[in-house]
């Protein structure tokens, strides 16, 4: 491949896609390929700076293994967790994931060490440019992508355009809550949806229906979303039970989120959507029951079709778009 | 004044407020000086070419009388109740405030009189650009705008633009749900912030109050908003009571909107925002226990600046946004 053939246009940037255990990276193509990519231990508790040069040495390493010269290289684009002020590219709370990183300035640190632009934006949105770039929701230019995982975050597409808000924290709709006498949340609100439907809300409610039926709770401190998932396929009743009612929770938060911002399409994201199967089922038939017709008519409610690899598309995105705007960060 | 003197730079669009009830009509400059106004009783039930028909000469009076020639105004801008298709320029379901209006092509109809291009929006999202334009919200690029009535509407303007979602119907927060076991809504959810925090919810908490502490309900049947916030002023604490209960309902839900939309401002407007005294003090504080700090600090939640006149000036900022972008509806 030659340094100018890795696209159409031949516009390459860098993409990071920062989490609390792994690091993944690549040279992403203006057309959605990943030309190159890697994976790194992030291991937070040495510092931003140690890892900032073991993310640059791989970033180099995979342009030259694709014949990219580094000068072809356009940006970079990171997508870390939040929260974060995305205009002046710092970490600003980035708990718990990345302890001891608060105010990290991780875009004037890869900027000093490769002289190229960096473009930062918080997980979730990246997943959301990611699915309205080269993913279910190509080409829909009102969508809200669920990322379903510890926690819930979300990117919010509206009118062809991530929503950031003013502070750049728009779309936290894990924090949307369904009853606000419910369970107290970190945010400082009860009953925000996250506490329903989050991995772990997946194995407490599992665990409270084996106690519940005297089934033996045997190793069920491993027990896992994915356990509890693999056991609801295997035809355990209280598993199935327990993504239905999980499910049918999601679809009351995704009901008012839909009163709001009035998708076309919703998009379930992040490691819990491997469980889509049995969670698209209750969340349609709720929010049907939930919202206007002129709200759920038309309106689809998919799965991702990128899986892991949405935040690493979504913060080339991030560095494409960046650049064609011409707005360097 | 002049045919061309209404505005610095001569612009004059006609502006419609329609209500169930009544419908105000004026010739509006675009430095959103109200040039000349007037209000006529809507009637729906003789229809709406018959409304058409009296709103134009209206509109035709009111210029006439300040001197401005028909040819100098560009373009009309209505607000309407809602659900409508604003592309399309039709009222589809006003109800129940303008019952057997279902489908009136209200801007096809306006147009065919007067030769105009013409604009509508749903009129709690005229103000929403009313309070961004002229109002409480001037020069605020992420700004919630919620009309506290007989319903609760908003307009939500992101990014400086504002919210349509994908048919048009974004930011029906009233429907926002804080309880999903709560009291059923007419749009098929549960616990709608509607059902706690509009003028009927205000009238039988009161009535509620009353009876458990045995008093009279004398005159309950007549027992209005309005009355119950008097009665607060007066210092009834059953009164004061009931209004700080509906505004903590109200920060819950506004809660919700503010981790979704990370606006820089709520302004509460419509019918009730009268009782805005009564209403900031519990919403700022239950948003500030509710919202993360990255949320709620800067944050500013105020009472609207305009009173009854934002429908009409967001329906001529509806004209005049639309007459410069070039986009003839």
């Amino acid at each position: 491949m030659g340094s100018r053939g890795a696209a159409a246009d031949g516009r390459v940037v860098w993409a990071i896609d920062l989490g609390g255990t792994n690091t993944k990276v690549g040279l992403v193509a203006a057309d959605g390929r990943i030309v190159a990519r890697g994976v790194l231990a992030t291991r937070h508790e040495r510092g931003g700076d140690a890892w900032c040069d073991e993310v640059v040495s791989a970033l180099r390493e995979a342009a030259g293994r694709c014949g990219v010269s580094e000068d072809a290289v356009e940006a970079m684009g990171v997508g870390a967790p939040g929260p974060l002020n995305a205009k002046e590219g710092v970490l600003t709370n980035p708990m718990p994931n990345l302890p001891g990183w608060q105010g990290y300035p991780i875009c004037a640190a890869l900027r000093a060490r490769t002289g190229k632009p960096v473009f930062l934006d918080n997980d979730a949105n990246c997943a959301g440019l990611a699915e309205h770039w080269a993913g279910a929701g190509r080409g829909v230019s009102d969508l809200i992508v669920l990322t379903l995982g510890t926690g819930i975050g979300s990117g919010v597409v509206a009118g062809g355009r991530l929503l950031h808000g003013a502070g750049g924290n728009a779309g936290e709709l894990g924090h949307i809550s369904i009853n606000f006498r419910g369970p107290r949340c970190a945010c400082g609100s009860r009953g925000c949806i996250e506490l329903y439907a989050c991995s772990s809300a997946v194995t407490s409610r599992y665990r409270r229906k084996l106690r519940k039926a005297g089934r033996p709770l045997t190793g069920s401190a491993a027990i896992t979303a994915e356990g509890v998932f693999a056991a609801a396929e295997a035809g355990d009743e209280a598993a199935q039970e327990t993504y239905r009612e999980v499910g049918e929770r999601l679809g009351m938060a995704i009901a008012s989120m839909v009163h709001a911002f009035n998708p076309e399409m919703v998009v379930l994201a992040g490691g819990m959507a491997g469980a889509a199967k049995l969670l698209l089922g209750p969340v349609r038939r709720v929010v049907r029951e939930r919202t206007y017709p002129e709200h759920h008519t038309g309106l689809r409610i998919e799965a991702s079709e990128l899986g892991e690899m949405a935040g690493l598309l979504g913060a080339a995105r991030l560095a494409l778009v960046a650049g064609q705007e011409g707005a360097a960060g």
